[in-house]
């Protein structure tokens, strides 16, 4: 229910103030429900691409195939990145934190666009392709560069998730793989106004461009309370290490009282939607890749989790999931937070391209709490 | 007035929202003051240094002799960049827009900082010392790079705006060019929430880093909305082109009922309390560096501006003065911006740790509109 106060709101957070409104994604945490444009997100995740999620995030509608092999065809056509972008790789230094050169290789893109500043429709739409597909690219070539490995450009016959796994381990993926990715990227693609997307709306607000927004978001994103919560799980699976210290790792923790990362979710207290079919798929990728250890283990962790806390248990999330997928496919640890981003750019370009349809400045109020009429007294009398 | 409604409320822009408090700056606009922790703006125009002023900002209160001179020699001791930043710099493409080129350059820096992700408040002190201290060597020497120029390096014996000079203009400015754009800086230090500080504030409160932040704040303020303003005053004055056409300009202008750039401001009702001292000092500046012309013109606008509409007239605003006293120092219109966000870091960096000193994530709702239950059906029976 929406009041209408007549006075200025205090609100700091401001989770008591909708901001504006949107038609891409529904969140009902108590029913345990995730739409993307009405659509569930276990249908989208069992029978869509990220391709198709991009489609349908943008447009507010599925679409049919040649439309959607526009947009594929579009997108590829994207992957490759400018000469100078390659050059701008090889300087950053090897051990600089992914996130960081995310942040900055997305902003210096914007320098070889000559479409950078032009806001109508059509050059955004551009863009925004542009931004989607360029960002696979930078991601799996710097983790080549830091590790020495020569650069492997983007192959245009694959679809992404495919052609980013090519890029990062110098060989094709399997078709397991490439399809764990890809449910990955369709689960990430939105989310209602979390801090990264809302932070980008504030950007664009001033009718700044796509490429300001979407390197405002990155490094939003960044954040520990915000992207790094798979990579958290990761953690917690490295210290658990081997089957044999599931359990007392787990119920030491319990007893302590400490936070379990990839169980329980701020906002859906039902079964995260998201988390159910990456568990049926963690399985066959696990008997694929052959990496069983990772998938008993997490089996492990979630029975001992069900039954934790009185009847109910605590269940676990997306990051708990995405971890172990992740981990699975050969992605380090540190690319984790990359990878939410590779896949959020779907769900900020939308809300970014939905706010300029009706823009309206952010700029809240801020109560002054400091003091007023001080004198300047010269430096010498103080 | 503050209420506090019981449900959630819809304010988009946030016009309504108190989203924080802060002890920086405070602003009546019906009165036409602006206040940095209580001393009037125009009283650290006059008398006050952009140091001095960043350290009332960052501490609420002005300095000791001894505590100002500490903060300066910790500024003066980071003008430098790291050396692959001028590698960098090197890559940059000659005709990219000032404000792209900024935040990129900005953004990379992080990679060379090894307390990056030190969120601790002394890492974070040094951190906004850095960002402070090393912006005007990136903008200067970005805009000698794309002159084709050789660099020059920052000079640790001069402050903050005479420093910038000599790195812009390749010979040190004289003590009233100096002085005009420490004023400058002075005046563009804060004001409240703007969009560019609210969004910087998104960003830290996911406990992201320093250097995110501003990025994010400067991709903010690139916005035509916030602050491209000065820019367009200068473009104004260029279409003027000369005193015989000042008359006939604006008095088309004003009968087309086209904004004037430079007069007239969303909140001061009253006069810009921070053109007051810079409309003075522009005539000594005009004197100084034989530029009369600019000022005679802006004295002329001002005129007919003042008898325009009814009896009240129309006011100029701080974009106003600061853009003739930018073009009379010697800055390309385009780097007006980047003026305008080397003088806003000391805002950005304060308005952050003040949120960290009390975080609460700032995620606001989002009211969907749009389809429930569509079926996801297969893509060659749409």
């Amino acid at each position: 229910m929406t009041t209408m106060p007549s006075g200025p709101v205090l609100d700091k957070g401001l989770a008591n103030t909708i901001a504006s409104d949107s038609r891409m994604s529904f969140i009902d945490g108590q029913q345990g429900i995730l739409e993307y444009v009405g659509v569930d997100i276990d249908s989208l995740a069992r029978h869509s691409t990220f391709e198709e999620t991009v489609f349908l995030l943008w447009n507010c509608r599925l679409p049919k195939k040649s439309e959607l092999d526009g947009l594929v065809a579009q997108i590829r056509a994207e992957y490759d990145i400018p000469a100078p972008m390659w050059d701008l790789i090889r300087a950053v230094p090897k051990d600089a934190v992914p996130m960081h050169v995310l942040r900055t290789l997305v902003s210096a893109l914007s320098m070889f666009d000559p479409e950078v500043d032009d806001a109508s429709p059509e050059a955004n739409q551009r863009k925004a392709v542009r931004l989607l597909a360029k960002t696979p690219t930078l991601i799996a070539n710097f983790d080549r560069h830091r590790k020495g490995k020569p650069f492997v450009k983007p192959d245009a016959s694959l679809d992404m998730a495919a052609n980013f796994l090519k890029m990062l381990n110098g060989e094709p993926a399997t078709a397991t793989m490439a399809r764990a990715l890809d449910v990955c990227l369709i689960l990430h693609a939105d989310h209602g106004f979390n801090a990264s997307t809302f932070a980008a709306l504030v950007t664009i607000s001033t009718l700044s461009d796509l490429y300001s927004a979407i390197t405002t978001a990155i490094g939003t994103l960044k954040g520990p309370l915000h992207g790094g919560a798979n990579e958290a799980v990761m953690h917690l699976l490295d210290e658990i290490g081997d089957m044999s210290n599931v359990e007392s790792v787990i119920r030491g923790r319990l007893e302590r009282k400490e936070k379990i990362m990839g169980f329980g979710h701020r906002v859906y207290k039902a079964y995260d939607p998201r988390a159910t079919y990456l568990k049926t798929f963690a399985k066959k990728l696990a008997e694929d890749t052959g990496n069983l250890k990772l998938y008993e283990m997490s089996s492990k962790i979630e029975e001992i989790m069900a039954a934790a806390v009185g009847a109910r248990g605590i269940l676990p999330n997306v990051d708990f999931y995405s971890a172990t997928t992740y981990y699975s496919i050969g992605l380090q640890v540190d690319l984790f937070t990359p990878m939410f981003a590779m896949s959020r750019i779907a769900g900020w370009v939308g809300h970014c391209i939905e706010q300029l349809a009706d823009n309206k400045l952010i700029r809240p109020r801020c109560e002054y709490t400091g003091p007023h009429g001080v004198k300047y007294v010269p430096i010498d009398d103080r």
